[in-house]
C-alpha cells in the first residue's frame, strides 16, 4: 500500500505540519530532525501526490506558452486567447516572457521542461534552432503561434505576414507614396522579415524601389521605434518619406510620437501603417491603419493542434496559415506634398 | 547510494531513452515493459533530479506571479517589471491570468504549489481570502501586488489608491466640474474600492454630491466602460455628468469610445482621467489624463520583499505605499456648459 504522510509522521514520531516543512524546505526545524523525517519518507517509499505523478508520467493538464515580451499588447492578447480555449479545454496555463533574449529563451524552455508542461506553445523567436531540441528529444510536444522555425517539425500557427506586407504596400501606393519606408523588427524575427520581403516585392512589381538606408531594424521597443522614425524624418522634405510601414503596433507608436515631435502631421505629411491590430491601434491619435492578425481564433487554434498532437502523436506536421486583414484609420491617406 | 537513470536502465535490461519517455509519460513503449520499468524505479528508490529537489525541498529559483488579466496592459506591465527584476536576481518567472475567476484563482494557485515556486506575487483580487490558507500553512511565502488581503500578514506593495482617488477629484474640481460619475471595477477589487472613496470623500469635502446611479461596476473591459458610459452620457446634457473618473484606463477607453459615438467632444462636452498611466494612456486621442501607478519601482519593489522573505522568514509584513501621481494630458478640460 502507497505510504502517506501520515504513515511517514507516525513512523518518525513527528507532527503532520513537521513532515510538511520537510517536504517544503521551509519552517523551523532542525537538521537532525529532518534528515530523520527524510530517511523515514525514504524508507516507506514515500512520494507525495504531485511528485508521485511526475515519476509516473502522467498528465498534469498543464501547458507553456514563452513569449518574448508580455508587455507587447500583442502578446498579452495572444496569451489571453491561449489561456482562454486552454481553460476551455480543461487545462491551465504558464507564461513565460523571454524580454527577446536566447539565455531567456533557454531558461524558460528547461524550467517548463522541469514543471511538467504537457505541451508547450513557442511565440518567441530564437538565433539557436537547437534550443528547442532536448525538448523535442524529451517528447514533449510543441507548436509555434506567431514564429516559424523552419527547419523543424512543428505545428504551426501564423498569419500570411509576406501578404500582409504586400496589403501594406499596395494600400500605400493606392494612395500615391512613391518614397517609403519601413521599421522593421530584429532581423532575427521571422515573421517581422517575412512582411519586409511582401512589401518590398508589391513595391518591385509597380517599379518602386527603396534605399538601403530605408529598411530600419530596431528593438520591438516604442523608444526604439521613435529613435530611428526620428532619423528618417528629419531629413528634408524633398528626400524625407511620405509613408513608414512599421511591422509592429509599438514601433508603429514610435512613428506617431516621432511625428508629433517633429510637427509634422499624420497623415497629411506622413502617413504611418502598422501591424498587428492590438488595442492600441483602436485608440491612437489618429487611430491607427494596420494589418490585423486574428489574435483569437489563433490562440484557439494553436492550443487545438497541440492538445491533438497531446492525444496521438503524428508525423504530419501543420502550418496553419491565417489570413490578415487591413483595417483602413485614420493615421494613412494621400501625401500632401508629391517628392 | 543514490540510483542514477543508468542503474535503472541495466537493473530493468532497457535502454536509458525508454527510462526516460517512461518518466515522461511518452513515446511508444508496450504497458508491460512500462509497469517493470516503474517497479525497477520503484525497487532502487530512484528520483529523478527535479523530483528529487521538490522532495527534499531544495529552492527552485522559481517565482509565480497571479494577475487578472493579463491583455490588460497595466498587468503585462507589472508581469515585464516582475520578470526584469526576477531576472535580475537570478529566477525565473511564471506568469498565470485567472480571468478576474475565482475559480482559475484557486487553480492557479495550486498549480504554482505544485510546479514547486519558491515563493508567491498575487495581483489577484480574491472573494474568498481562505484560498490563500492551503498555501500559507505550506509555508510558501506570499506577497501581494497592486491588491490587498487586509485579513492576512502578507507583504503588500500598492500604491495609494485613496490618495489617487482624490487627485483625481481635486483635479476635476479645480477644472469647474460639478455634475461627474464613477465608472468603478467590480466590488471585490479593493484597489478600486479606494479609488471611488477618495474620489467621494474629496467630493464631500467640496460639498458635492453624486447621486446613486452615477457610480457604475463595470467588470474590467473596455466594452464594459463603454456600455456604462454611454448610459451615463446618453442622458440630457442639463443632466449628463461633464466629468467621468474610471478607475482604470481600460474603462476611460471605453469612456472615451462612449463620446466618440454620441459626438461629444472630449474635453469640452465631457472630461475622461483614467488610472494606471499604461501604454493606453500616452496613445488614446486625446492622450489621456490619468493616474500615474509607479509600475517599474513596484514590480521591482514586491521582488524584493518576497526574495527577503525567502531568505528569513519574519513576521513583521510591510506594506509599501507608493505614491501615485496625477498626469494631466488632453483629454480633461473645463466643462464647456456649466450644469
Amino acid at each position: 500500500m502507497k505510504a502517506t504522510i501520515y504513515d511517514v509522521a507516525r513512523e518518525a514520531g513527528v507532527s503532520i505540519a513537521a513532515v510538511s516543512q520537510v517536504m517544503n524546505g521551509k519552517g523551523k526545524i532542525s537538521e537532525e530532525r529532518r534528515a530523520e523525517i527524510l530517511k523515514t519518507m525514504e524508507r516507506l517509499n514515500y512520494q507525495p501526490s504531485v511528485i508521485a505523478s511526475a515519476l509516473t508520467g502522467k498528465k498534469t493538464y498543464t501547458l507553456g506558452l514563452v513569449v518574448p515580451d508580455i508587455s507587447n499588447p500583442f502578446f498579452a492578447e495572444i496569451a489571453r486567447a491561449v489561456e482562454d480555449q486552454g481553460h476551455e479545454m480543461g487545462y491551465s496555463l504558464i507564461i513565460c516572457s523571454t524580454d527577446n533574449k536566447d539565455e531567456r529563451v533557454e531558461r524558460y524552455l528547461t524550467l517548463l521542461q522541469q514543471k511538467s508542461v504537457d505541451g508547450m506553445i513557442i511565440g518567441t523567436g530564437m538565433d539557436n534552432k537547437d534550443m528547442l531540441k532536448p525538448i523535442m528529444d524529451r517528447a514533449i510536444p510543441v507548436v509555434m503561434i506567431a514564429r516559424e522555425m523552419q527547419d523543424l517539425a512543428l505545428h504551426t500557427v501564423v498569419v500570411d505576414d509576406f501578404v500582409g506586407g504586400r496589403m501594406s504596400a499596395s494600400h500605400l501606393i493606392a494612395l500615391g507614396h512613391k518614397r517609403m519606408a519601413i521599421l522593421a523588427e530584429h532581423s532575427k524575427v521571422t515573421s517581422s522579415r517575412e512582411r519586409v520581403k511582401g512589401f518590398l516585392h508589391t513595391l518591385g512589381e509597380a517599379g518602386i524601389t527603396l534605399s538601403d538606408t530605408s529598411v530600419r531594424n530596431c528593438s520591438y521597443t516604442v523608444e526604439n521605434g521613435k529613435r530611428e522614425a526620428l532619423s528618417l524624418l528629419e531629413q528634408p522634405a524633398a528626400v524625407r518619406p511620405t509613408a513608414l510601414f512599421c511591422c509592429n503596433d509599438m514601433l508603429a507608436i514610435g512613428a506617431l510620437q516621432a511625428a508629433k515631435q517633429l510637427k509634422l502631421r499624420v497623415p497629411e505629411d506622413v502617413s504611418v501603417i502598422g501591424f498587428d491590430n492590438t488595442i492600441l491601434a483602436s485608440v491612437t491619435d489618429p487611430p491607427l491603419t494596420t494589418i490585423a492578425q486574428p489574435i483569437e481564433p489563433m490562440g484557439k487554434q494553436v492550443v487545438d493542434l497541440l492538445l491533438m498532437e497531446l492525444k496521438k502523436r503524428s508525423q504530419d506536421k501543420q502550418r496553419v496559415v491565417m489570413r490578415p486583414e487591413l483595417i483602413v484609420r485614420q493615421s494613412t491617406g494621400a501625401p500632401a506634398t508629391q517628392g
